[in-house]
């Protein structure tokens, strides 16, 4: 049985296939040779799982979808502040050719176009034996679960064409942005951009930012948190060049494009999707690529204003039961505690405080706990202690720390056996 | 017993207090009077509870944080492509005092700075004896539950320091982008953003904005999804006056400040926070407001991009029982069925498949079914009874429309009811 | 007999006959109305005569022509530093319809554009029954030497489509640099620019900035030369809106252009000229007044750079002569002594001194000394003294001042008639 | 007896010397080491000797001072609309370190900021064995009459620091602006800009461009007259950075300074100043040199719209005479024949027609004729044999050329003899 998600983006390959505006990238002969008419669409949850159509298995080079995960591991290199100091998060409201340098530093206006991505490179640590580009292309192995390799053809075509990117290279070490020898920063640059990959790669690459920075299949944690949310933030202000207003409000997910044709768009907590065609728009994107993302952005929801869904409460169900011969209320509580579920909790509890001396909180159900619910949830106990309440906490995973109360009582903690048996 | 969502509040009141830099605006007289020293935060969840803390009640003039639910009201009047053709969605990357006109069209850049704010109030519609400011209040009072006036001595003081806004309404007219008399366009504009509200008004507000555009408590529609989730894309992008990179990297949320000292921010899904200090920094915005939206923030987890918590698969557990005596595979739906949820159910059946004849998928505890995951649902069934087996939906909310499968056979229906006597 | 200048204008009209390019301007009804195939153009040397051709007596109004007359006499009323706080002298490279306020400051960059020119207006002193539009109104008149009245079907037709004007008004009332009621300030401006006018004027007008301030045939001072210079300068980089750097290399000379299709222009000690035609190019200039003014430069040589052509050595002849039985040298003078003629007579004294005691400077044929010219003199003739030499000059006009060498000698000072009765 | 012009220039190094503001050029370690005290000033007339004060004999690198000249020859070497496809004219309103690239063609805004001097550097002719560097120093030779060498430690250590140039040249070949290697344009550009003068050569140099073109010693026809036009323009609007409109109001001379702290003027027709001093302001002009123009401006009367001193008639003298007999009049001509000293000789005939029958224009003393007088002398003098006026012409140089009136009739022409004779 084929999965109906297949059967779905097979028809965001045919509802596009009458897209043919734009051309292919004129000023780098390899890319100019594209097959204009290839299209590759793939998606991938945070479950792991990649699901393509179209030209999936055509690799083509990653280009300047290559610049958020460049940056990323550059502040992971060096850490945010440092990083922040020589490249800006600002959308630069710029074309894509046009230099986005701050007329009074110098400083790149942020990292996803050129002057910013040249010298993230350069920020990239390299020792002894290990190049910028060897981290760069083990890197995305790591996100791709498959070694991945430079397009020499595409990187020498591009070496013959890098006037404007040396250009901005040396204006950059003119004004103290870039270190070292700004042709050797380009020329790692263009190798970065060169590495080649599917859409089905890019699709998984980018469900590991959807996932926090986790490969969903690994496991592994690539990026740490902050990192993450971080990279997603600029993908979403600065991603798609100028008109970030318009891609925010139609399209509304953190994105990023490259001159090859690709794109690659991130749902943080959802998905990873990626899509593939050569001809580009006015605006350097990829045309039919465009369309693609904007049905996938409607059809599934994605919109990053939309797809936060009303969370629902915490309190799963609340069971008067007799535990043991003394009646006792349960609240098992589910899911994910943030502001607004918690608060729910804590609302029903205000307003309907418990009629019984016994009280049981089953976090049994209950997945991650944000420090301000552990800290509210820590409180309520507390309050109902001090009132007098007879406080049981079922917490197997440990989310919530022990406490005590003003005067030094201590809630009680079962194990999710010791309830069941309790109840009988 | 007092809430800890209050305690907590109130330490945002506590950890900011030192904040004195800035100065209250001083090209008004009424607002450069304001007591600098007051400080007010509130929260509102999608439940729709105020909790506010500091000076809560103190009435202050709403002033650009109006500019949002105006130019909400004016795309319900017109459609959002008539309002598109006016006024811009792009960023300015100018300071608050800039003009930010397109250079080519004379068109305001965005809604949310001023010239984009003046031409949006002249759309709103008006009739006999209603003025585009009377359906303003009555907009503000819908949204807070409770009448919400004009301060008759701030909308004064403006008025007679209004030379910029007049000099923008008469470009505007001069370019064609606002139709009408300039002065009045004027005088109406400022009258709006004198309207008087309080923090705890404020969070009401943004909560129906986080809410999907439905008032938490009265229910009612205020805005429809589309002009929610566009308004909502405009405010991220373009709510910070400049350094909008900045802002939504740091707090990342859709927010809107105002010249008084307010500012309110939203996190679709879950909150609506408002905060109120005085005293401006260089860019206009409350200083110590933005430290408490700092905190907010981080405290709470409501950064976009953190926000949006990888989501749990659609299925709840599967149960193997006998049902009437014969064996069955029940599939317990739940939550929202989204894109990256429903993905992982269809993969569990496509890789596990089901080893009974007969199916069920119990969708009572099931939330929101994305289209998507409608189709998806559907295709799913329908290939399962193609190979021979025998669905059963419990659908007590009739999410999934009927259908048949190839050959014409439906799948069977049945209710909770029946589902529990089944089990037996 | 006709003057062979004027039949040289008539080939101007001719000559620029099929130049019917731009189209009349559309933004104001009554010179959207005007006759597109009127052209006229005229001149005036600094010796007061006006020649013209075309359609000389047709009145047009004077527009931004108005501006150079209205800053200077705002210079006049305030001096220099006064203004130059309010109004900068920067060419915007603006196209003409752009704002040109310093992004820093609020004020105009310059007095020919409006913004600037708005600013000017309401700098032009005002008493008690003389309003500013009296007083500009009184000085085209003696610059004209005729009444010029406002014609009021055109000032009528501006005020109702003056939006942009009052926008820019009302921008600088709020920034502080215009003072008084901005709609005011542009009633009166408007009014100003409506002033009617002939080529015939205009050229007189023109003549009287090209004669240092004078006019040529009242001989009134109704600038003074600081004044007039500083004006000059303005025109040249700001007269023709943005493009200065291409007026200048092709047409250079300072210049005005107003949007009823009339262009004025000034070359220093020479001749000002004007033009009429009222279709505009895409400058906001008459295009084929544009024509008109390059033919006029390249064939009447007024190129600035051109038109300052070598000066003549002072030295009109060296006699040896017998004065009253001594042998003398006589050095004739002529022409303005500036820096270049001054040099080449005492370097012709240095590398030849007189070869007898006797030293006559005649300077009965110089016009003007300049500063430099009456020092250098001054210090010659001490030196001769001091070698030695008697000095005698003859300096009817008294330009030189009285003055001794080292000892107390003075030179002698001889009549015209006392030296030609030594002569003989 | 030493010249009275250089005590003057003497005062100009006294009178400045309190000003010590500024700093060296700090990018470049040979400039940032210069003796910040020295200072120098040569002014140079166009009869072409030198006077120079102060630190004359010391050289210094020409650097941006080589602008103007290299540009005057990539315009004799292709033409000036070649030059103008490539380069622009447009004052840049940028600071010195701008690009100054315009934002739509990638073209240099003008040839004097960095980007625009480079692509002039290789637009030079160089052939097997001549570089474009040979090329420009054979010119300043033939400018300077001395040979002028590059200062290889200057070179050496401006290569060293180049990157801001490399970083143009590569953005330049990238659009398009620059054929050849950007990396050698820039090499020699700055062997170009290293070229070691003094005060006394760049005086020169500059006299030449006062002179139009030719060289006052040698009289070699160095540039052609429109070239140097079209030069002095350019420097007028582009020469001194930003602030071109504030040059040209105070200062009011074309000029070009150098970051080694030079700085020339040129007034046509009159004379080519320079000045020295290392020290340079915010603008990257020698602050002590800005301050010793304006003196030499204000002193000698240099400024553009001053210099050009209102023009005496041509007509020096009349003479009623008997010639062999019969009584002539005599119009004597004198200086140039240009628009206004014609038109009063013109005038003056029309008003006062002569009354002899015979009539005899004296030419002997007339220096250069303009075309539009050789036109309208030949029109005068056919109307007035039209009216049976017998006209004779004295025209040793034979500035005018035959003609005869509508009825076939001649002018006479004698010699200056034939009319001593007639006269008696």
């Amino acid at each position: 049985m084929r999965s109906p998600i297949l059967d779905y983006l097979d028809s965001i390959i045919t509802d596009t296939a009458h897209i043919d505006s734009g051309a292919t990238a004129d000023y780098i002969p390899e890319l100019a040779a594209a097959d204009p008419t290839r299209a590759a669409v793939a998606l991938c949850t945070t479950n792991g799982t990649v699901y393509a159509s179209g030209d999936a298995d055509h690799q083509f080079s990653i280009q300047s979808m290559s610049k958020p995960f460049a940056y990323a591991l550059a502040i992971e290199d060096h850490g945010l502040d440092y990083v922040l100091d020589r490249i800006g998060v600002e959308p630069s409201g710029d074309a894509f050719n046009e230099l986005s340098l701050d007329p009074e530093t110098g400083k790149p206006r942020n990292p996803m176009i050129n002057a910013g991505a040249i010298t993230t490179h350069t920020l990239i640590k390299a020792d002894d034996g290990t190049t910028a580009v060897d981290r760069v292309l083990a890197f995305f192995a790591d996100l791709a679960e498959r070694p991945v390799e430079v397009d020499e053809a595409v990187a020498a075509s591009e070496l013959r064409t890098a006037d404007r990117n040396l250009g901005l290279a040396y204006l950059l070490h003119g004004s103290g942005s870039l270190s070292g020898d700004p042709a050797k920063a380009v020329a790692g640059y263009i190798r970065q951009c060169a590495a080649s990959v599917t859409v089905s790669d890019l699709a998984l690459m980018a469900a590991t930012l959807a996932n926090g920075g986790v490969q969903p299949n690994t496991g592994k944690q690539l990026l740490c948190r902050p990192t993450n949310r971080h990279l997603l933030s600029v993908m979403a202000s600065c991603g798609m060049y100028d008109a970030a207003g318009n891609w925010l409000t139609t399209v509304g997910i953190p994105a990023k494009s490259g001159v090859a044709g690709g794109i690659i768009g991130v749902l943080p907590g959802q998905v990873g999707v990626a899509v593939f065609s050569p001809r580009l728009d006015a605006h350097g994107n990829s045309a039919r690529g465009v369309a693609m993302m904007e049905l996938l952005s409607e059809d599934l929801g994605l919109h990053l204003m939309e797809a936060s869904r009303p969370s629902r409460s915490s309190l799963w169900e609340t069971q008067i039961v007799s535990l043991d011969g003394t009646e006792a209320t349960i609240y098992v509580l589910q899911g994910d505690l943030v502001l607004s579920s918690i608060e729910s909790l804590v609302h029903e509890i205000l307003t309907h405080p418990p009629r019984t001396d016994l009280v049981v909180f089953d976090m049994s159900r209950v997945d991650e706990v944000l420090p301000v619910a552990k800290r509210t949830s820590s409180e309520t106990a507390t309050k109902l202690i001090d009132e007098g309440y007879r406080i049981v906490i079922v917490d197997p995973e440990g989310t919530i720390e022990d406490f005590t109360d003003s005067r030094g009582r201590a809630v009680e903690r079962w194990t999710p056996e010791q309830l069941s048996k309790a109840v009988g």
